[in-house]
């Protein structure tokens, strides 16, 4: 089990209503996804080393409360509706001191070539199709494990 | 009828990918918003003047195609869902020259005071909620006349 | 003589501080520097196609007054020391309206290639480096006629 | 002695030449004075709500080696120049693995009121102005010890 994702707000992520711009939480899932493959050995960097990128094709977040500069956010994923060709993501942005729930958010991905064209990821990529396989059942199980 | 937004493409919104970063896409639909209200005739520091705040309390992005810089965008906008209290907004996003579609994606808004506690628009700022409801008939409209 | 470079201030370049932040004039730099090679006739598009690169090796900003939302700024800028290897470009962004200074700034660039290589850029880009070295002239011949 | 600001590169924050963008510089230097002030036991937010704010004047970067997505940076930074209205702040980025001179940056900065009024930072804060005075006296004794 990875330990969630962990990160204070830069002073600069905020905007003039006092607090953290809407936008970035687009990028705590990025960064938050990033950690996760890291922390299951497949850190992003050797992906683009083999010549696969992935971008995102999909983003939908709700927001529940304002987050404030001070606040150190906690951020935990699970890989869902993983396939041949794409995946899907589907984070929750907590509070790290008082657990309130900031944001759920989720993101889908597919896996292109350096040319951004599409590649048959499960067929071309078998090793670091498993990887991502075994991940999201290990998600899977634990968001069941979760919910008993 | 508004004349839909047009932004072209900084070179600091490209990541390694070669492409517009996807977080930008959300910065673009911000964009779009207050340059509709401005055009309506609702500045939004007009807005911020009397007190109120719009924020955003979801988004959805379907990404389609990637944006390079060097590329004009063209976006359009139209108010949907407009009740007392929140309202929701439709976009999509063309290059200029060919037309390609980018990106669709909808974000949904709700108006909070300074000390972000929630607002009866409807109620309180009526004149506002008129110009509001107006742009949104118009759209809605335009909409309809499109798709015969 | 190209007009200068004029641009309206986004919701989310601003900061809890209520006013721009500080690293977007940064930004606006890049923006005006690109805006002007473009109306120069050499777009960096075009430039990047050669397989050169202008990375800032220094930048320099003087912050005389905070920018807000609502704001138009305009920013000229005048190609400084021009050699055979290096350029550097000076700032000075203002408000549209009413003139004030809001940042002197100056940025120093070199000329590299793909693999981030010094690129000796009189030798081998001789055409580039005219164009260059013309607007470079301008610049200064504009500099001094405004001291007159 | 507080230890240096660490801190791994987002994805987002490379550009199209594939390294990170100049203007985050400016964003790691800001992360790395908040930083330094929490560690030394004034927290930015303390500050802010004692309704001082302490805007950048001036900043200045001489960038020496491009950062990549992957690499972890280190920064170092040492308050310069304190007097009662105002102070500047001196950086090194370095690679954490190799050591390497990524930029070399420094920031200057003065005390305003909530209406950005300067404030005369000495006189009607002595508390917080004994405090950075300190930090900036330990700050030069080390870098004079450094010198040896």
């Amino acid at each position: 089990m990875v330990k969630p994702y962990e990160r204070k707000i830069n002073y600069y992520e905020t905007d003039k209503m006092g607090i953290v711009h809407h936008s970035n939480f687009v990028r705590y899932m990025e960064e938050t996804r990033l950690y996760y493959m890291e922390k299951q050995g497949i850190p992003y960097e050797s992906i683009e080393k083999q010549g696969l990128l992935i971008p995102v094709i999909g983003i939908e977040v709700k927001y529940k409360k304002a987050i404030h500069f001070g606040d150190t956010i906690v951020i935990q994923q699970w890989i869902k509706k993983m396939s041949s060709i794409k995946f899907s993501v589907f984070y929750e942005m907590r509070d790290k001191e008082t657990g309130i729930l900031y944001a759920t958010a989720h993101s889908e991905h597919c896996f292109v070539d350096e040319n951004l064209k599409p590649v048959r990821f499960k067929k071309e990529y078998p090793d670091l199709y498993e990887n991502f396989a075994l991940a999201a059942l290990e998600d899977k199980a634990e968001l069941e494990k979760n919910r008993e």
